[in-house]
């Protein structure tokens, strides 16, 4: 069966984002830093359609972590637009080509039609709660895996519900000193490390959540 | 020139002790399974004087550790002993023979005598500021290294003073939520990792401090 995963970038403080996230900058102060070690790879760049980068130990974990999802769960944060209802002309932070080239399910109060992009990417808003979108998403990735996409709080929902098979954790070596916590309200779930892979730039680490 | 380390385990939300800290439990609501993995080694219970225990990669990182260590500094808290003035009679939370075997330098606000111990540990209470403790340390370990034993005041203080040259991390896949954090108000000090170990029950991280 599939398994639901999701890979993540964490400061080592324990942060998924800086302070003083706003409409403009989600990502809050600081929090971009959390994703250097990307940006400089080959493989990201590559799956923006654009050349260069370095064929690293993280360029090669950059094309594992997309290489088996069949669909992706976001926070409506993360796709973007404010909490009310929508403006049907905002098509999220993701520009017209998307990164995710598969159905993505969006958390939201606040119903609205599926919207096709380009490149494989439909956002599709799911607001009957995240079991919902847990299903929906299974049956879109068929024999593929659903990856919880982010922010913290999706990550949170699915964790604490005991609905996360495998957590991936890209432990980035910085402090933030504020910001997003991952791994809040959470409960106690059993985390085993089953692979380890070192760079001079982040440690990636795949805990499997044995519940 | 000798180095400043510190070596401490840390749950993967960021915590070296459990909620609900006391003086009949330091450590915390289940802080002890912080520590589970290193008692679990031949080379923890070999240096507790006693036998058994499993000889696997955790059991080298015990014994790695320790190896270069001239003297320590603790708080007062790790000391143990509550916070007002001494009663003379305490001798400490570690026995009569501590596990440290070198001069410790406690980090406290009330004077008191040295206090020497079996095996080769003597007690030093510091009252004039980490760097004093720091310069005393570095005395007494001449070509050797002064660690940072704990608790994460102490830790915090040397790492937001510039004064921390290593923080060795042992990243134990369990989620406390709530406790003592160790990255907290520590600035934004630069971090290399440049050791990666893994085992089953951890992942063993050395980070260099840039500065």
């Amino acid at each position: 069966m599939s398994a639901v995963t999701c890979q993540i970038s964490m400061s080592l403080d324990g942060f998924v984002a800086g302070p003083n996230q706003s409409i403009d900058n989600p990502i809050g102060e600081g929090g971009m830093r959390l994703h250097e070690w990307a940006f400089a790879t080959s493989s990201w760049r590559e799956q923006q359609g654009s050349e260069g980068g370095e064929h690293t130990t993280d360029a090669e974990v950059v094309d594992d972590v997309v290489r088996n999802v069949g669909a992706y769960i976001m926070g409506r944060k993360m796709f973007g637009g404010g909490d009310g209802p929508w403006d049907e002309s905002w098509r999220g932070w993701w520009g017209e080509n998307p990164p995710y080239h598969t159905p993505v399910f969006v958390l939201t109060h606040h119903p609205r039609d599926p919207l096709p992009m380009q490149g494989g990417t439909t956002f599709n808003f799911v607001t009957d709660g995240i079991e919902s979108a847990l299903e929906q998403a299974r049956a879109a990735a068929g024999d593929k895996d659903v990856s919880i996409a982010g922010g913290a709080s999706a990550v949170q929902q699915y964790l604490g519900a005991g609905l996360l098979d495998e957590l991936y954790l890209h432990i980035v070596p910085i402090i933030l000193g504020a910001g997003e916590r991952l791994l809040l309200d959470v409960g106690h779930p059993a985390l085993e490390p089953i692979e380890v892979i070192a760079s001079p730039a982040v440690t990636h680490v795949r805990y499997r959540v044995t519940h």
